[in-house]
């Protein structure tokens, strides 16, 4: 699906970002992004549950302990990924360089990466292109840095929201790029969050870890997990506020409007799927727990069957029942329930008949598929997109 | 793939077979098929673990406990899945009619179906089909069974070996229908297997269940599992010899052929799989344990961005290394090993730059991937296809 993202220019005060071409792309396109806080920010980091991990990932896994930074530096079409020690020191000496060239302890610079597996970053072109990259630093780049990540997306990913903490209005905003290799527990996710509001570093860490939970972790392309997925969010404190800790009246605010960020975020990467048509957003309810619902709305995301029935337009019920059966799930069959949009497709476990007018509001570019699973009362959402000719055509025939 | 099983005539004393067209399926192709012993047979069976099991699945499972039977009819074209009271009443009424036709107690007979879920059996079609089923029986016609319980399939699967047990020749041999909706656990996989070495009851069960786990269980094209799998296993004792028992001299002989047809009609599925043009065979050694084997094998085996890139001809070791990595299995990233066929990709976590060499041998129809955790002593092999175009054309624009 192609689509820009909101256009509108987006401030978050005290940071200041740039997109630039450095080279490492074959395409030519931009490839090297910086964000940066004019101040230290306390820092917090999701990243990837792969046992394979790039290194700029187990770089960014030390320094994250500390909760403060002050620059990411993010490249793309390499991912610095199972390439060895000299991998780790290609890492470290990015790091180094742009810690020397922005003046700040290397403790306070993080470095990202993301493109092909297994090929040895560009080391040269990338510090050959720093100057550029400082110098190019502005609070209305944000739109840059979100184009410089991209890998195979279509469009640069960028969300913002305000909101009023003590009677300031404060901004959370974030870039991120997906398309391919995308599920929970962010595969070859990137998303980078940045905030003036005051927070102090655990509660940071525990309101990054809940919205990540609750949107890019419930989000599958192809059920694929990367070696460089992260997730980050600084906070430089630049409103002023007293620093949000969790017994703070507005800390459930800023949680909730951090979330809603990153849903966004999400819903942008799923649109963007690698070839998708699609958005399709899967609920599970009456499920026994939380983790049955996820179970399941998970493995109807992740079903071929289901994702090309999406695309082909065809209220395939049949393909969702046996994805939500197989899927562990504790489930009650003769109490199941199934819609497609608003369209009752089982009720108690057999067809309705109406396949006619659900296959009509399948024309449409986003999709709800709701499952009632008749065992409980828990529920949860997981987002996807519709698996196309073009997601094949993308990976059978380019190195990624 | 086109191509067509071993067309020589396959005869187990004993067994009779036949396959015609009943009408239920809308293409006109045969989509009725009996198998029957001439005495009553030991019989075992294995079912899907979905929890939304076909009516003639949660019938089947109730008769499998006597160890006996004498006739399988199966129909393709419908699931009868998720068709509530009226599925089990329908696959009542085709198991007792035929019984009675056959002058056999209801208890020997299994009533098995494959195709569109969620829609009504027709039932008449079948009990009207069932004199012309019965006359067509004949020890000759295998393949006309194999060919009615197609289904995308697009050629019939059927199989036989011979072994001597105590000095004669007994035949062991099967039909399976497979295509879509295949994984570990037996997705719309039907599986029918025929003997006339006489067998006890709990050793027929271990030997089937035995096969189907190094076999069937570890195949996967969409990493889907149906509503109506089975693999049931028939013994009628016509060789004459002492049953085996565990035991015996000749079990190992017996389990070990008995697992090279399922193994040999496993390999016809995957090189089946919907739009498939490759057989890939994932092998992981130097596990820790044989699960956490099977998890990585599986986990590249289901990765549909190794499977496009099978398709596309590229040895892309990036994702097969991030697909194990993912899996959850123990590995040792600067131990690893990667091969495509017979070329080594990665040497101890790092790219040999073998691409070419690589990329050369991803013509041949039948690919091996082998990768070495280097964590331990222990291997598991996964049978898939590669993931083309024509799978998604395949499922995005039938109902099946």
């Amino acid at each position: 699906m192609k689509r820009t993202s909101n256009k509108k220019q987006i401030i978050v005060p005290g940071f200041k970002f740039s997109g630039i071409k450095s080279g490492i792309k074959e395409s030519g396109g931009k490839d090297l992004a910086l964000i940066y806080s004019e101040t230290p920010a306390v820092t917090a980091g999701v990243f990837t549950t792969n046992s394979i991990k790039a290194a700029p990932v187990k770089l960014a896994l030390k320094k994250i302990t500390s909760n403060k930074g002050q620059a990411i530096i993010i490249n793309s079409g390499n991912a610095n990924a199972c390439t060895g020690k000299q991998g780790d020191k290609d890492a470290k000496k990015v790091n180094t360089d742009l810690a020397k060239k922005l003046g700040l302890p290397i403790e306070m610079v993080y470095v990202s990466s993301t493109g092909i597996i297994g090929r040895p970053l560009p080391v040269t072109m990338i510090t050959n292109a720093l100057p550029e990259l400082i110098d190019d630093l502005s609070p209305l780049s944000m739109d840059k840095a979100a184009s410089a990540i991209m890998t195979t997306d279509t469009f640069p990913k960028f969300v913002s929201k305000r909101i009023k903490i003590d009677g300031k209005t404060g901004t959370i905003a974030g870039i991120a790029k997906g398309a391919g290799m995308i599920r929970p527990d962010m595969a070859t996710m990137l998303c980078f969050l940045f905030t003036d509001i005051a927070v102090s570093a655990k509660p940071l860490d525990s309101a990054l870890r809940k919205a990540v939970n609750m949107s890019l972790n419930r989000l599958t392309v192809d059920n694929e997990t990367s070696t460089n997925d992260t997730a980050m969010l600084m906070s430089n404190g630049r409103l002023g506020n007293t620093p949000l800790t969790k017994n703070s009246p507005y800390y459930k605010k800023f949680t909730d409007a951090l979330s809603d960020v990153t849903y966004q975020l999400s819903r942008m990467i799923a649109e963007d799927g690698e070839g998708a048509t699609k958005i399709i957003e899967v609920t599970v309810k009456g499920a026994r727990s939380e983790s049955d619902a996820e179970k399941a709305a998970s493995a109807i995301a992740n079903s071929m069957l289901v994702k090309t029935a999406v695309y082909g337009k065809d209220p395939n019920w049949g393909r969702v029942i046996s994805a939500a059966g197989a899927s562990g799930a504790k489930l009650v069959e003769n109490k199941i329930d199934i819609f497609f949009n608003k369209v009752k497709l089982v009720s108690n476990g057999v067809g309705t008949g109406m396949e006619k007018a659900a296959a009509a509001l399948l024309d449409s570019k986003a999709i709800t598929i709701t499952v009632d699973l008749g065992a409980g009362k828990q529920s949860a959402k997981v987002l996807t997109c519709d698996l196309t000719e073009k997601y094949i055509e993308i990976n059978a025939h380019y190195t990624t």
